[in-house]
This record gives structure tokens, C-alpha cells and sequence, in this order.
């Protein structure tokens, strides 16, 4: 009577969904402050004050018209222009608003630019650790993600691995970086091996790049990816940069060098009219423009993301230093992750287990929650691992 | 290299976007002024004031996460109950926020339908004449659109040809009214007579109730159709009442009474999902249920209509009076409707064909535009009945 697949899709319960009811029905037991939820990637820094501040003046001095009609599919032009300007600031690129598809957040990007490519028969290869959603997304669309597997010592590239998974069939391989859940960056140096590898496949292969967490980088360059490789497309959102994420908002960068700039353009907008994401949110493109270069305040992020790693290694986890967006993905104290993150319950400590994101024996963490709720976790991460040397 | 059918659904020029092209040309060679517009379904009364103030208030008023954090996927709980609560107070109806499933929009709301419902081999079955996309959302999902020919003496339903393409295939029909392009509102008797013959038909049939223009009804009822038949998905949208449409938010009822709503639910759910549909923008689900209930003021929309109609039955054109919508479908002046648009265009008048809709031999003229451009118009459309009478 319905799509068996969507109602799979709709209805199988998501380990975080689990763990996130468990909390609610914990903290109705001992109290919300008892409670280490560790599970989401929501930001929890407020949205600046120049973003609400621009959402104001633009609904108070505006047209209603020009702030609340359609724009044309790829988002009004000169909004695109100025986010082109502002990225052509920022890494010395040569965009012009023609390169922007400006969608609703980077899952409709990626998704967007999934469909857009996918032919039948052809392969998507990503990276473990890596967002399941990608799984999802690529299935959607016909095609079949290939996962490359961890390498843990720093949640680099195993390219001995990609070299293996990489086939006449493969269409685009996908990376996120900084890395949700591993909270790594990709070096310049692991971009250069990665894109010299697809110049030697002589293949037209894309790289997508999800950059939702481009700016929460700490003290670490996160490469510009079209500057080594011209058939990249970027996603970018602000969900997180200013703690957005309800208001689907970010863009596709589509680089006038890729092959056949025309065709991917025109694929992608046939993609967005078939997902029905043919005008992002009209007020927050406005919203996106004046506010282009401005800088966040990423610290807050910052000291939690020191304060849990230096709780968790003086606890004796092992774990490797983030560098970016705002997860730790320590190694499990048993090799069965969730067992683990079962176990950690018992103190409240909400954690995921690594193998919901491909990488089995490590656990994610999510520090964007109140520095006070992670100093008070410590001691339970210490008792936590107590239990397991007893 | 890229997705033919997707490079083909974004780059084929439209009919509208060729006379939008056409229309922008002329007007930079003769103002802005003398260009006679009736092409584009952009609402041109302003959003009231209620929804900028409303958006305001909670901009300035609200904790910044509870207003841009993520919503579970069917929409902020709170809304969904206000909103259902409201259409229980206008519908007599007895819904509660489970049965809501916001949504960015009614392109996104029926399409999550389509998608949600279809198996492979599915037909869908709508009326000419018809919103064009349904045939590109309908074929994105896999199934096949099935087109009632016209009824053009009311714009009504030929239940003829209805019950000759209903077959064991059929998942879904969709109705549209007030109708796009026909300005017709089903009458009960139409409603009851539809849904009568799904009762009999023996099959779980859905009917998807496109309603964005459900609002734009001039002095006839607009009837509620989960009253007639319990397997209807009412599918809503903010862009026409509250000229929000560049914003994307908009709803889809499913009644308890459906076969199986946690089948469906969980569908509508799984295709929202893949759809990457997840989370209507957060702020305007917040501004839709703070402005729940307040009246919209569709005067200018009936005055214009009045006065089109008035003009063109004067200058000898045949068309049936409009009832809702803003939409005035005549009978074009002679059997080929493109090549009678092209004439108008000698006037700077911008038509669009009824073949465009599925119903070849009438025209398209959208009288939502400013009063003073239809007054100036009248005269030409005499001059254009004129010579087709010489």
C-alpha cells in the first residue's frame, strides 16, 4: 500500500533516536543536570547577534516582496554574487555568483549533487568514519557507496585501501572535513595524495566536499579543495557556523573549471526540481549575504572540545586530538562499541557507538553541550573506565 | 558523465521562462510599464503585516535555539498541535498534531506523498488541466501520471473519463482546487461524486488534496475534503495566503482514519527523509503558528479577477467565470493556443498556452499583478479579439 523502502526509511529507530529517548525518560527520572548527553550534533552556541540582527532589519526595512518571493532556482543573484565575492576573499579563488546553487543546508547539497551525477551502476566511495546518512542518500539515487576503512592512528586516508575500491564504476568519492564523527581535518598533504590519485585514474571522477564544519577548525588549515582539483564541488552550510540548523540554509559551489561546467550546472538544477528544492528559504539568503566574512566566535567550542580530551586521556582513554567540527572519537574500553556505550548508561553518560558511523570499537562524543555538564562527566568517565580495569 | 534526465529536467527551457525571458527583453526596449505580464503565479499582495510582526517578535523575543535549532523531522510538536488545533476550529475536523507532517512548502508536501506511496508499476491519476510538475514529481518517484481530459464548460470533473482510467494500477489521485490554471473550486456535488466512485472502486486509493489556493475562493465554499473520504492527504501551503513563497513552508494533513497511519506516517516520514526534507525552516513553522486563524485579505486578488474577466467577456473572449485561485483560463482565439499567445505578444501581452496545462486551445492569464496593469490591458485585448474578427 506504501513504499516499503520509505517506510523502513521512515520507521526504523536511528541508534542517536534511541539513545535521545533514553535521556528524556532518564531525565524525568534524576533531573535534566544528571543527565551527560553526549549524542547530538546540535550546536549549542547561540546564533550570533549579527545574523538575528540582519534577519530584523532585512524583514523591517525590506519589500516583503523582495525578502518572501521565489527566487530563481539557483538563489537569488546577487546574493550569490556576494557569497562568491566573500569566498574569493577568503582563499584567493575566482568565483562569480554562476558558480552558486545556493540550497536548503548541505544535505539537500550533497543530496543534490548525488542525483545530479548518479547513473545506474555507478559507485560513490567514501571514507569511514563517515556520516550514515550518506548511505541513505547515495542508495536514493541508484547508486552504491563504497567505504574505504578507517585508519585510526589519526583518521587520515588509508589510501592503500581507496586505491583498491576505486573502479571504472566509481562516479564521485565524498569527504567531510573536519570530520563528523572523528573530528579530524584533512592535512594539504592528504588532499594532495587524494586528488593526485583521481588525476592519475584517468577517470572524470568528482570529488564532493561536505564542509558543513569548515569554520570550527582549531589551529589547523582546513585545505580549499578546488585549488587541487578541478572537478570538486563544495556543500557548505550554516547549520553550524551560525548555529542554524533549523533554518536549511548553505550552498553548492560549482567551479566554472569542472568538465563541462553547463552540464553539472544543469543537472544540478534538474536534481533540485525533482527533490523539490528548487528556492532556499528566501529571507536566509538575504540573511547568508549580509552577513558574508563575518566572523564567529568558535572558542566556546574550542575549550570544551580541550577540556573533554585532556578528562578523557587523563581517564585513560586513548584517543587522537581533534583538530575540527566538535566530536571526540575516542577508542571503546571493549572491543564491542556497543556494549560500551551500554555500559557508559549506567553512569549517564550518552554516548554513540563508532560503528554507527563505520568505525566499530571507537565511541563519538559530541562536546557542543555546556562546558559545566562536561566538567561534571569526568569523574563518571573516570569511574567509567575504573570498572573496566577492575 | 552526469544524470541525462536531470540535465535534461534542468535546462529545458519552460514556456513560462521563455516568455519571463521574452518579457524582460521588451521591457528594457519599451518600459517596464508597457509590458502586460499574465504569466507568472507570484502573489503581489504583500505578506501582512501579522507575519512580519509575528517573525520579528520571535526573533527578538526567543531563546535563539529554540527558534534555529533542529525540529524533529515532522515539525516542532507545539506548532503541530496550534496548527491542527486551528484547522479543527475552521473544518469542524478533529486532528491533532500526530497528524501533521510539516513541510517546506506544497511542492515538497506532495511530493513527499508521491513518494511515500509509490510502488513500482503505480499509476496516478490528476485532471486536465493540470500544474505541469505533478508530471515531473509523479515520474521522479517511479509511477506514471494518468490525465483526465477537460471539462471545459465548469472546470469541473469528466467522471467519464475519470472512471475509464481508473484501474487496479491506480495508487493516488490528486485534485487542485481552487485549480491551477482553471481558477475552478470543486463543487461538494464534484467532491462527493469523486469520492463515491474511489468508495466503490474497491481499492485503497489515496486522494492528494493540493490546496495552496484553498484560502483564494471568491463567495463559494471550498469543501474539506477528509469529510468525504477517510484515505485523503491534504497538502498545504503558506506561499499564496501569506505571500511567503520564496520561504517554503507549508504542511500535510494524514487523517488517523487513513488505511494504516502508522504505515503512512512512517512513509511520509522515510520520503522526507531520502527527500532530505527533514526539517521545514524552523522559524517559519514558529511564524505559521502564531499567525494560526488570522484572516487574509483577498479583496485584490477578487477585484482583479472581476475586472479581467469583466474586460475580456467585453472584448468577446469565452471563459468560464473564475471561482478561486487567481488564474482566468479562456478560451483562446483560435485552436492553437501557442500560436495565439504569440500574436498577443505583438500587444507586449505575455500569456501562457493552455497546452502547457494539458488543456490545448485556452490560455493562462494570472491576474495576481497590479490593478492599474489589467486596466491599461483591456483596450489590447480588444485590439488582439479585433483582428481575429477582421
Amino acid at each position: 500500500m506504501v513504499s516499503a523502502k520509505m517506510y523502513e526509511l521512515g520507521t526504523k529507530k536511528s541508534t542517536i533516536r534511541t539513545i535521545f529517548e533514553f535521556g528524556r525518560k532518564r531525565a524525568a527520572e534524576v533531573g535534566e543536570e544528571n543527565i551527560f548527553d553526549f549524542s547530538l550534533g546540535n550546536p549549542n552556541v547561540p546564533t550570533p547577534d549579527f545574523v538575528r540582527d540582519a534577519a530584523i532589519e532585512i524583514l523591517q526595512t525590506y519589500e516583503p516582496a523582495a525578502v518572501h518571493g521565489y527566487t530563481v532556482a539557483p538563489g537569488n543573484p546577487q546574493v550569490r554574487e556576494t557569497l562568491a565575492k566573500s569566498i574569493n576573499e577568503r582563499f584567493g579563488t575566482n568565483f562569480a555568483g554562476k558558480n552558486l546553487f545556493v540550497t536548503s543546508g548541505a544535505a539537500a547539497a550533497i543530496t543534490i549533487c548525488f542525483k545530479a551525477l548518479a547513473e545506474s551502476g555507478d559507485e560513490f566511495i567514501t571514507f569511514a568514519p563517515y556520516f550514515p546518512e550518506y548511505k541513505v542518500f547515495v542508495e536514493s539515487v541508484g547508486a552504491e557507496l563504497k567505504i574505504v576503512k578507517v585508519r585510526p592512528e589519526d583518521w587520515q586516508i588509508d589510501f592503500d585501501d581507496f586505491q583498491k575500491l576505486l573502479s571504472p564504476k566509481t562516479k564521485a568519492v565524498i569527504i567531510n572535513s573536519p570530520n563528523n564523527p572523528s573530528g579530524a581535518v584533512y592535512s594539504q598533504e592528504t588532499i594532495k595524495k587524494l586528488t593526485d590519485i583521481l588525476k592519475q585514474s584517468g577517470q572524470e571522477i568528482f570529488l564532493i566536499c561536505d564542509e558543513p564544519y569548515r569554520e570550527l577548525a582549531y589551529g589547523v588549515e582546513v585545505p580549499w579543495v578546488t585549488d587541487f582539483y578541478k572537478n570538486t564541488l563544495v556543500c557548505y552550510s550554516y547549520s553550524k557556523s551560525f548555529s542554524l540548523p533549523g533554518e536549511r540554509i548553505g550552498y553548492i559551489v560549482v567551479p566554472s573549471e569542472v568538465a563541462d561546467f553547463g552540464k553539472i550546472f544543469g543537472a544540478i538544477a534538474g536534481a533540485a526540481r525533482v527533490l523539490t528544492h528548487v528556492n532556499a528559504p528566501s529571507l536566509w539568503q538575504l540573511v547568508a549575504a549580509k552577513c558574508a566574512g563575518k566572523k564567529i566566535d568558535i572558542s566556546p567550542y574550542e575549550r570544551n572540545g580541550k577540556l573533554l580530551y585532556d578528562g578523557l586521556i587523563a581517564a585513560g582513554f586513548e584517543c587522537v586530538k581533534p583538530q575540527g567540527a566538535f566530536y571526540l572519537f575516542p577508542k571503546a574500553l571493549e572491543a564491542d562499541d556497543y556494549a560500551f556505550c551500554e555500559r557508559a548508561k549506567k553512569y549517564d553518560l550518552l554516548l554513540v557507538p563508532g560503528a554507527d558511523f563505520g568505525a566499530p570499537g571507537y565511541f563519538r562524543a559530541a562536546y557542543c553541550i555546556k562546558t559545566e555538564t562536561i566538567e561534571r562527566s569526568l569523574p563518571l568517565f573516570k569511574k567509567l573506565a575504573a570498572e573496566y580495569r577492575s
